[in-house]
């Protein structure tokens, strides 16, 4: 029986942080210069700190410096906006990553709105949006998550020109940007969502799928075209006795079932989500490296 | 044999105009502040002039106050980004337009982000078009021409919530920001250009279809699946040896075979054309009633 090649998620992303650690050091010696990322977390939200622990831990080993602050539940809106504006000003900081959901007596708007466009690492302004929307324009940078799935595909030599592709979801951190991405590279896009009357007929003829939904297992092999290549973004916990914590993470395509259609597919965990943080280190890489104009 | 529902964009845009007369004179009578439209129009091409002749004559219809200024070729950028900037300052001006294209020696960026967003009424600024991309954000204008196409569905009744739509062209004027109107109203998209394999394939599955190509009669029947609503975007010009001018305008789409399978159609001229300027004029007025917070 046929097995989709395994894209392997992890391995790429190890691969990109030497690449980066390699570059910032040559940064340092020839200019003096460190990347440096501050992140702000609001909140007591495990998930939300565990994310955090990973990305600091993630610049150490590159060699980025990295600035934290943890602020409690609640703070301000006024006093984020505060740590924001020092952030801004601060000449050893390339990046700003206000950690999502904020508490909800926040504006999420206002508060992304007032990270300096040149250090949205994140890519979430919609000034940086539009003009990845945009023919001719180019983004200061591209979301992670997406930019990651990209990524895989280049290093696996997926050619994507006049490919038809279904994106499934439409978010403003995944879907959307992912969408845009597609099409910037010449693939034929369509986005599914949770609207859509058929999503699996229109998944089948696909040459290539992203999903990132948050539904476990929702992509059948059924729904998907023989030869197809996979990325799956979505991370969900199902109940699973056998795991010591109770539960194991899913992406949102079954995977047992994609493997024996599709020619190449992501796993979860190890495929999308390692690569997520390895593009946020690069988008601060490429920062620095714009602000101080090194090449 | 079947023959579609003719869309009438020339009355509907007679529609939206008395609509737009009657509010212009309430909100005159009601703050005595009357909405003003600048266009700027570097150089002599015919086809322009001829343009900014229409919004100047269509302003004046609906009582909107219009402000024209007309350059020679050769102005330099700087000259033009001063009359951007006295007419971002005017408050008599409410909305302010470039007339396309520029001559070749000016960068169409610079020019177009010189324009005030909050006077931006063909609503091209990046920043715009990143909110008409995000779920949760409004642009300030939604681009003119794609506001026309969506504007008619809704007139006729078209439903699109979960609908298979395919818009045919991604350029930045009409393509894209049509594809991310449908996708805000639900409709399940996908985008065909130039590099798509199949386009005949794709398009034929589509409950509604939106051409803004510029190949005459690209889309022919065959492409059509029975009942589907077509927008055509498209003007042409073709050689006619019995038309006065010796050419006739025809859509992106094959209008006499479309016939005989769509459920309803726009002619060309008479479609889209019509609405671009009523949707010109409301974004006007809706930019004058946003600064005078007037409802
Ligand atoms: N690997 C990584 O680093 C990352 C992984 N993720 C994971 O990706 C997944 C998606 O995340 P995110 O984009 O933030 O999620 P959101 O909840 O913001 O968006 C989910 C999208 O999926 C669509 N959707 C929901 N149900 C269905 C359905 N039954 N059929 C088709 N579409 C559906 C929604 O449609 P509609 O718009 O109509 O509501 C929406 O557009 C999650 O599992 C998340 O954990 C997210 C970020 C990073
Ligand atoms: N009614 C109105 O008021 C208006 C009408 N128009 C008309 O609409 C049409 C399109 O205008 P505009 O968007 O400015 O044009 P552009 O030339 O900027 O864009 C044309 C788009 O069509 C795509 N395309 C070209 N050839 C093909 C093909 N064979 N198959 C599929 N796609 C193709 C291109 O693809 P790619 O991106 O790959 O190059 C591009 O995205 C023109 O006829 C224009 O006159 C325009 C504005 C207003």
């Amino acid at each position: 029986e046929a097995s989709a090649e395994v894209i392997d998620g992890k391995a790429v992303a190890k691969q990109i942080r030497d690449e980066i650690t390699d570059e910032v050091s040559r940064m340092k010696e020839a200019i003096g210069v460190i990347p440096g990322l501050a992140v702000i977390l609001v909140g007591d939200r495990k998930d939300s700190a565990t994310y955090v622990r990973n990305k600091k831990k993630a610049c150490e080993s590159v060699g980025i410096n990295s600035f934290e602050v943890h602020l409690p539940e609640d703070t301000t809106e006024q006093e984020v906006l505060t740590h924001i504006s020092v952030f801004n000003d601060n000449p050893s900081v390339h990046g700003i990553l206000v950690q999502l959901p904020l508490p909800s007596h926040m504006n999420e708007q206002n508060v992304l709105n007032a990270i300096k466009i040149e250090k949205d690492v994140d890519g979430f302004h919609p000034l940086n949006i539009g003009r990845l929307a945009m023919r001719g324009r180019e983004p200061l940078f591209v979301p992670c998550t997406p930019k990651g799935c990209i990524e895989l595909l280049h290093r696996y030599g997926v050619s994507l020109k006049g490919k038809r592709a279904v994106v499934i979801g439409r978010s403003n951190i995944v879907g959307m940007p992912a969408a845009l991405l597609l099409q910037r590279e010449d693939a034929t896009v369509s986005v599914v969502h949770s609207r859509t009357n058929n999503p699996e007929e229109i998944t089948r003829q696909a040459d290539l799928i992203i999903s990132a939904v948050g539904q476990p297992n929702m992509v059948r092999g059924s729904w998907i075209k023989p030869g197809a290549v996979i990325i799956d973004v979505g991370i969900n916990p199902v109940d699973d006795i056998n795991s010591p914590r109770g539960y194991r993470l899913v992406g949102d395509v079954c995977y047992e079932e994609a493997c024996k259609v599709a020619s190449a597919i992501t796993p979860v965990p190890g495929g999308v989500g390692p690569m997520t943080i390895a593009m946020l280190l690069q988008n601060t890489l490429i920062s620095a490296e714009r602000i101080y104009n090194f090449h």
